[in-house]
């Protein structure tokens, strides 16, 4: 099976065409049915050779890795999370989930606890939610705006264009000082959003997972979504694009998920660091104060 | 005395109009002689109408100030914002200086670490030096940018241009967000800076401050002379000026720093937060709690 066949479809890297209207949440990649029953293992593939491009990643020590995850609620962030990169070493990988804002996170500026946040080189770090929140739950709920201090002149018609802009100006500077960034929009279904709501209330060991303003939120619907679009069509680029995967069925979304990076990984031509006649000499040395001792 | 008319040469708002050589160093705004003498109490007036000023600033809540100081070696860059803003409660106002990144600052991009001392909302942050080091000495000594471990392949011819306008982003971004930002060059001239060099090395007192390296980067003047003319021509703003203050007379770069700071709080319409009817409610209500204890 070819990956770049299978995730093509989904990666948008100029924004400009995209349309969320052509994108099938239910879509599984024309793949044949039986091959359901092989995803897990050709996730625990995806997953070895993250793990074995990771080492490099650390090694190597001069890309950092951001991949940002964001979705509707129950659209499977967190377990895609889980399934696609348990396996990579966690010394290497670091994931930040993003809630709502403390006091001190809203006195600042709206990148600055993401940015606190960032891998450092040789690592991959993961946001479950991110500062594109700021373009879409305060995007929809506008209210949220005035919790954030801003002062008033500068809360115009333009603040989401003007949002939009900064962000894509931020993912270009961090691109150029050695970030790979994919962002993950996991897109579900509202009759499967209902269906999996239905399951956290109905299985009492999943009810934890489950919240009033879960339903609230849902009447919003084409808000969100009309906020996606925005967000993914000021915001993708080659650099930074954004991989709009369809998430009706979840072993279909990890797959995608694990190939892109898998990919972007594959991409860095990543390699365990040169070892010249310098570092050779030492080796040697080293090797015969330990042998004497 | 206008502030206005005692600044305004120096402010720059349009840096594709900025040539280094139309300031002069040794400028003290054409004020007469007889004002040096009268310049600590125009100086201390300048304090305490910050300090009002400031108290607004914390009060409301909503604007954040960013000062940048940047300057050659001698230039009077710390003694300006020791004289200039002591004074000032320090509840409201935090200066932090960078120095030589470590070892994790390095590991992260550049923008990384100034990003986290930002001030809060309500606070005047003080930058002694700051991110446009990156575009300055590192510029200046190349053989620096080895050690920030970025992919060699973003290390490019165009990446001095790169840095300027992720720069500009960055402070567009920070601007639309409730920060007003000054940006000082503290202009000494080469002959000046010598003579306070043979003071630090003359006076016991002031040997502390004096080290060999500072002496060869005045070998480099016309290369940092040029680095910052570039980095003014580039990011000055209408939100983000620089102002190009002449700094071989010390009195006169105070008296210009001070000003510059209060116009911008003034040009803020500080207010203390209104009170509406519930809380004038409120506070009778708790009145006559404390009265009847």
């Amino acid at each position: 099976m070819a990956h770049r066949d299978l995730i093509r479809p989904f990666i948008v890297t100029d924004g400009r065409k995209f349309r969320m209207r052509d994108v099938d949440p239910s879509d599984t990649g024309g793949l044949p049915p039986e091959i359901k029953a092989r995803s897990k293992a050709l996730l625990q593939e995806g997953v070895e050779r993250m793990a074995a491009l990771q080492e490099r990643l650390y090694a190597q020590d001069r890309w950092g890795v951001l991949l940002i995850f964001q979705a509707m609620d129950a659209a499977g962030k967190d377990s895609a999370i889980e399934h696609v990169m348990s396996g990579v070493n966690p010394q290497g990988c670091q994931v930040h989930a993003f809630k709502a804002p403390s006091t001190e996170e809203l006195d600042h500026d709206f990148l600055w606890r993401t940015s606190r946040a960032l891998p450092e080189r040789g690592r991959i770090g993961i946001f479950n939610r991110s500062y594109y929140e700021e373009v879409l739950i305060v995007r929809v709920h506008p209210a949220i705006l005035g919790t954030q201090h801003i002062p008033p002149p500068l809360v115009t018609k333009r603040i989401w264009k003007e949002r939009l802009e900064d962000i894509a100006a931020h993912e270009r500077y961090l691109s150029r000082n050695g970030y790979v960034i994919r962002k993950f929009f996991l897109h579900v279904s509202k009759a499967e959003q209902k269906r999996r709501f239905l399951a956290r209330i109905d299985r009492p060991e999943k009810n934890w997972k489950f919240q009033m303003a879960d339903v609230s939120e849902r009447q919003r619907w084409k808000a969100y979504l009309a906020a996606y679009e925005d967000a993914i069509q000021r915001t993708s680029t080659p650099e930074a694009p954004w991989i709009v995967v369809p998430a009706d069925h979840k072993w279909f979304t990890r797959l995608v998920v694990s190939n892109v990076i898998v990919e972007a990984l594959e991409g860095l031509n990543l390699q365990f660091p040169a070892i010249d006649a310098a570092r050779r000499a030492e080796l040697a040395e080293a090797r015969k104060l330990l042998t004497n001792e």
